[in-house]
């Protein structure tokens, strides 16, 4: 069976796991990102970590078929060029090519949200199904959309859903990130405790608002908060609206949820999915939605497989 | 070269064109539906003019290799029933037996504005694009999407742009449909002309704001008209925050804009090119937005090539 490996480039950690052609991963490790040191020193790393990796578990690169990295930001696939990732101060570095050239093996590269969901697609939530998207959330929204044998290029987060709503990160208004990353929720969960001042997640909080966190709202919910249940309900029709609108554009057969909301399973699962019925054409959901089962592994798995192509099973 | 046979079911008239697969439309012909005659007789006007235009063309029925309905409503493609269209009183009707034991070739289905899409697709505005939305705008706004060799079956215009917003026909809220459609422009151009009831657009009204139609608006910009004018900057607006929205979704390689709109032309498409471009993710616009270029015939070709399947050309 062919082997490829993938590499997971974080803004903290580089991770990077040896998987095979049906995206079973293998062996992994990895390190901290160090992106103080300069591209140059980041780009070695993760040379560096590809040959551990490949010496520890006993494979040569002649045996690997493909190198896939996965990253956050901008990221010209075409090209293999990282064009643009704040967290890692990285503004149009060749990685494709530098890693092609020291490890002579074909290398592509995607953004991390469409790894993630690539790897669900082949070997998580989203396995068997011919059309899926991940959505990821957390401190924003990612997401990959794949359908046709194809992975999309897409920026689901910045779908507008709010005409003139919220100002978002991306200069625009009313984005679907502005109303479901967790940054979103801890405002609104702010904005609810101003208004609440003697609600369980205003007192929880000891008088400073700047305390709650995400974690915060479901505690105050789980101690029977209305004030947070409140907010919580917001934020799950929030999400819904956009799902819905995914469903009523691409009518995908799988919707994979990962990220912050995913820890809390079938227990946010159940709720949401009844919104989205509410809100797609017709009230008929015929999309399965489903909760990510890889974790952080999807990255490093859907990476690897960039160089298999989406339809080859 | 293969010949196939597309019926466009409309609720005014049945049009079935004779169609190569290259998505040439050759002879064609039409009758007016009369669906107050029930669904067996207008089933048998689709049989009669089916084989009226192959004895006119000279085409025998083992020539054609497959036969195509684009219609209105709901269609489930794969069973080939017309679950529901208004305008036809049609429901729950199997048109793809019927007309497959009359003509006695392969007979496929699907919604008319996905037809429409198709024939875009393979002949008009998009052909040569490996991805392309076709949007028609009319009394409600049509759609289709055809990304990796496929065809989606969407409802574009159910997508929510606005939270909580305007009731739509669905009976949800915020659709886009409900911002621009002809009726959304009509209701829209009413509101402005009871607010400012002496401008050019509420005096050519004559006093009763009823008269309004979508040409009204239009003739009243002509006219240099500021309300109409803005009548149309908002309308143009909500429908390039809709037309964003898919790019950030799916980044087709074309979107094709059809009906109403279209006889306006390239008028119309540099400045809706420019909203768009304000409102997808970083401003960076890849998509070619294109006026669509087959009117009518684009449901006909895109039926009859429906059994040809999307990816070969």
């Amino acid at each position: 069976m062919k082997q490829y490996l993938g590499i997971d480039l974080g803004g903290t950690n580089i991770a990077v796991g040896l998987v095979t052609e049906d995206g079973t991963l293998g062996y992994k490790d990895s390190v901290p990102t160090g992106s103080e040191r300069g591209v140059p020193a980041v780009l070695q790393t993760m040379i560096d970590l590809c040959q551990k990796v490949l010496a520890d578990s006993g494979v040569s690169l002649e045996e690997i078929t493909a190198i896939g990295i996965g990253s956050p930001g901008r990221c010209d696939t075409g090209q293999g060029i990282i064009k643009y990732a704040a967290n890692l101060g990285f503004r149009q570095v060749e990685v494709c090519k530098v890693l092609g050239e020291a490890l002579g093996r074909p290398v592509y590269l995607a953004n991390d949200a469409d790894c993630a969901a690539l790897g669900e697609y082949v070997a998580g939530a989203a396995k068997g199904a011919s059309s899926s998207i991940t959505v990821t959330l957390g401190t924003g929204l990612g997401g990959g959309v794949i359908v046709g044998d194809r992975l999309v290029n897409s920026e689901l987060g910045h779908m507008t859903i709010q005409f003139n709503g919220e100002l978002c990160t991306c200069g625009n208004r009313g984005c679907w990130e502005a109303y479901v990353s967790a940054t979103a929720l801890i405002r609104q969960a702010k904005e609810a405790a101003r208004e609440h001042p003697r609600s369980r997640l205003a007192l929880n909080a000891g008088g400073d608002l700047e305390r709650i966190d995400g974690k915060a709202v479901f505690d105050a919910a789980d101690q029977g908060d209305e004030t947070a249940r409140a907010v919580i309900v917001t934020y799950c029709r929030y999400l819904a609206i956009g799902l819905a609108n995914l469903i009523d554009v691409l009518l995908p057969d799988v919707i994979v949820l990962g990220g912050g909301i995913s820890a809390r399973g079938d227990e946010m699962l159940a709720p949401i999915t009844e919104l989205v019925r509410e809100a797609v054409f017709g009230q008929e959901l015929t999309t399965k939605l489903a909760i990510a089962t890889l974790g952080n592994d999807a990255g490093i798995i859907g990476a690897a497989l960039l160089g298999r192509g989406v339809g080859l099973q």
